[in-house]
């Protein structure tokens, strides 16, 4: 077992604080909608009325998977390597974004199945080479489980401790749609066909290709909700650091950004480690991708945006950064309709 | 009839251009979904294909309506001048959530009924102090709508040629979701009973007298669905601003981020003043507004957040701003597949 940090549940004493609060701000009380539940969500992360999220550090998490070149993904496995060679050059559009929203960006190399040079954008903390076959065998080793998760939260505690208070999580790797959607899979349970979708763009007779994969992955694995167990047999280095991240965000009481699917998923495999994660989870948007809606409905989560996006590399968790920094802003900035009816502002 | 610049129909030959560039970049295809038509549209509105959205300003249009007290607002018409002071002060929702997002605010005094200190974030453009009350006189005169017209569209002209290229487009006017109902049900033209929701906060008996109230002065105004005439009846000195500066706006060839159900009032009037706007126009959000799905509908226009807010200030047009830079930097910052699979980056 491995010495992951422990997640404190969020105080929900102080919920009654943090609601008149934001009902005593200077704007007719529920006239904020979900930016109001989200303050409140961000005030019980923090543990206190005034918490921030000025500074948020996208973390994409990459890896590599077995059984991407078998059909579980319609490109080839090289093009994670070269999508983050892109992602470390700032051309990608997890880069554009991140300079849309006013956020840093970091590779994680998680289990690239290739040599990265080192870059002053990359930490390195590639577990293996690319994951084994899930159709055939076990993605991971338990010992790599363990290795993944602590990383991951080493990796998001370090961010923190950096002066990150917003950490958003995202991914790259070529088959990952088909690991996490055995993940949903198991950790839901959800039945198998609710959870496999086009991923990257699977057409009609890919998308055949990928479920008969996913299927003997499935009847091979011994049938475990169990989520180390899981993260074993389907694997993704990069989905199980992602899973550390979040109970590392949430171990050092950081707001954690899930961008889509597959980081959901990973978010999914996170709670069931550590239920009390789920608190410190903010869902960002709405994947097209089509497992994303069972997901997310077995998480009592409605993620913030739903515009049709399925790219990941946590474009979608950046694009929901700045309703988070409002809704902290909304705490700490806003005056209140006591003062304001008083004349003092 | 005032001078109002003119608004050229985007060029649509342009749109394969935009399309190929879209689906070129270094990404699945289709897979930013909204964000990738939203790019599209951008491009189309620049009249390029380098658009560009890195200078938000936020107009807080602002002004009183003759029939606040007698029933159309749950709030005393007083407030208008206070939150005006607010914003002015730094300390309302809008300037909390313009920080946020890296925009800039100014507030326009397009008819407030009070005489406001001059203040270097206040453009003064008063036509008139509060409109007349429109359940028993038109609320402005011809002239005055021209003023309010010509005075908005010099305003987003005037920040157009101060480098901004991203006009987001808010309000602050008590009694302002009551003209602007009003306003849908001419310019729709839609069931009055369907336009009118509860603002900043009615209860049922205090919608009940909002709904009689609209009623009289439907009943009055001579039935038409001209654009100048309903704004005349209507008003909103700050509505009618509104929709100058969306014409404005669009004359300089710039994107404008239309707020909720008040903002989109105005849309709707500068859409019907000239249909050529429409293109120009980004529905920013889903306001919990009763009459906004109409509107929107009629409209054909799916907003980029639906978050249940209904504050105004342009609180809803500021969280959708980054979303506009993410877009154009698709465009611009993006990487081509093509130069990613030829090994140049």
């Amino acid at each position: 077992m491995s010495a992951l940090p422990h997640v404190a549940w969020v105080d929900r004493a102080l919920e009654p604080e943090l609601r008149a609060l934001v009902d005593g701000r200077a704007k007719p009380p529920g006239s904020l909608g979900r930016i109001e539940a989200l303050a409140i969500q961000l005030g019980l992360i923090a543990g206190h009325t005034r918490p921030r999220a000025d500074r948020t550090l996208l973390l994409v998490f990459a890896g590599d998977h077995g059984f991407a070149a078998a059909g579980a993904s319609s490109y080839p496995p090289q093009v994670t390597e070269t999508m983050v060679r892109l992602l470390l050059a700032g051309g990608a559009t997890a880069n554009a974004f991140a300079r849309a929203v006013g956020a840093q960006v970091r590779v994680v190399d998680a289990g690239v199945a290739a040599d990265l040079a080192p870059n002053p954008l990359l930490i390195e903390a590639k577990v293996r080479k690319g994951t084994r076959d899930a159709s055939r065998e076990p993605a991971l080793t338990a010992a790599e489980v363990d290795e993944a998760l602590v990383s991951g939260a080493r990796i998001a505690g370090e961010a923190a401790a950096d002066g990150y208070d917003l950490l958003a999580i995202g991914e790259m790797g070529i088959g990952n749609s088909a690991a996490a959607a055995l993940l949903l899979h198991r950790l839901c349970p959800a039945p198998l066909a609710d959870c496999i979708g086009a991923g990257a763009g699977q057409d009609a007779a890919g998308l055949s290709r990928k479920a008969a994969l996913l299927r003997l992955a499935a009847a091979r694995a011994p049938a475990s909700a169990d989520p180390r167990e899981a993260l074993a047999q389907f694997g993704g280095c990069e989905i199980t650091m992602m899973a550390g991240a979040i109970l590392g965000a949430a171990a050092s009481r950081r707001p954690v950004l899930v961008d889509g699917f597959i980081a959901g998923a990973a978010a999914l495999a996170a709670i069931r480690l550590e239920p009390a994660a789920r608190d410190y989870c903010v869902f960002a948007h709405r994947s097209a991708e089509r497992g994303h809606a069972v997901m997310l409905e077995r998480l009592e989560a409605e993620p913030l945006l739903d515009l049709s996006m399925r790219l990941g590399e946590g474009t979608g968790a950046l694009l929901a950064a700045p309703l988070v920094r409002a809704a902290a802003g909304l705490l700490s900035e806003v005056a209140s309709l006591e003062d304001v009816l008083a004349g003092w502002i």
